[in-house]
């Protein structure tokens, strides 16, 4: 059993409204920031999970985002997989 | 000028409880993903910044952080600057 360092990265898909993301650039540019645009705040989740190998790991994360932490309809997701350190 | 693309990775720093966090690990072992542990929710931030070059960008990334996207009492960031494709 070796212990692996997950990140998992969730966003809205692209056309779904981020009422989060519209905030921050509003923010922006009234605090002077005006070269900013198309800000989308998204969630970012880190985790170890025990597992035999990678191929155990990348199951599990996707059997995870299925089943509870992403939705698909309106949320897409992306993540990485790292040896213990 | 060019646009480039910045993701900006912010979480709790360690020894901070983060509620959500604890609530995602809950909800794994109840669903049978037991081997799941240390799980942390933190934000995670697209946006397009028009700049003269990387090094332009990276000021403005650092203090928007410093400015209001990140409380450094908190939460620890980290960021990634491409060009646009």
């Amino acid at each position: 059993m070796a212990t692996y360092n997950v990140k998992v990265f969730i966003s809205y898909r692209e056309g779904i409204l981020d009422p989060q993301g519209v905030a921050v650039e509003k923010a922006a540019h009234s605090l002077g920031f005006e070269k900013v645009k198309d800000v989308r705040v998204g969630k970012y989740i880190t985790m170890k999970i025990e597992a035999e190998n990678k191929e155990e790991v990348k199951k599990e994360i996707e059997e995870m985002a299925r089943k509870f932490l992403v939705n698909p309809v309106i949320e897409e997701y992306t993540y990485t997989i790292e040896g213990e350190k």
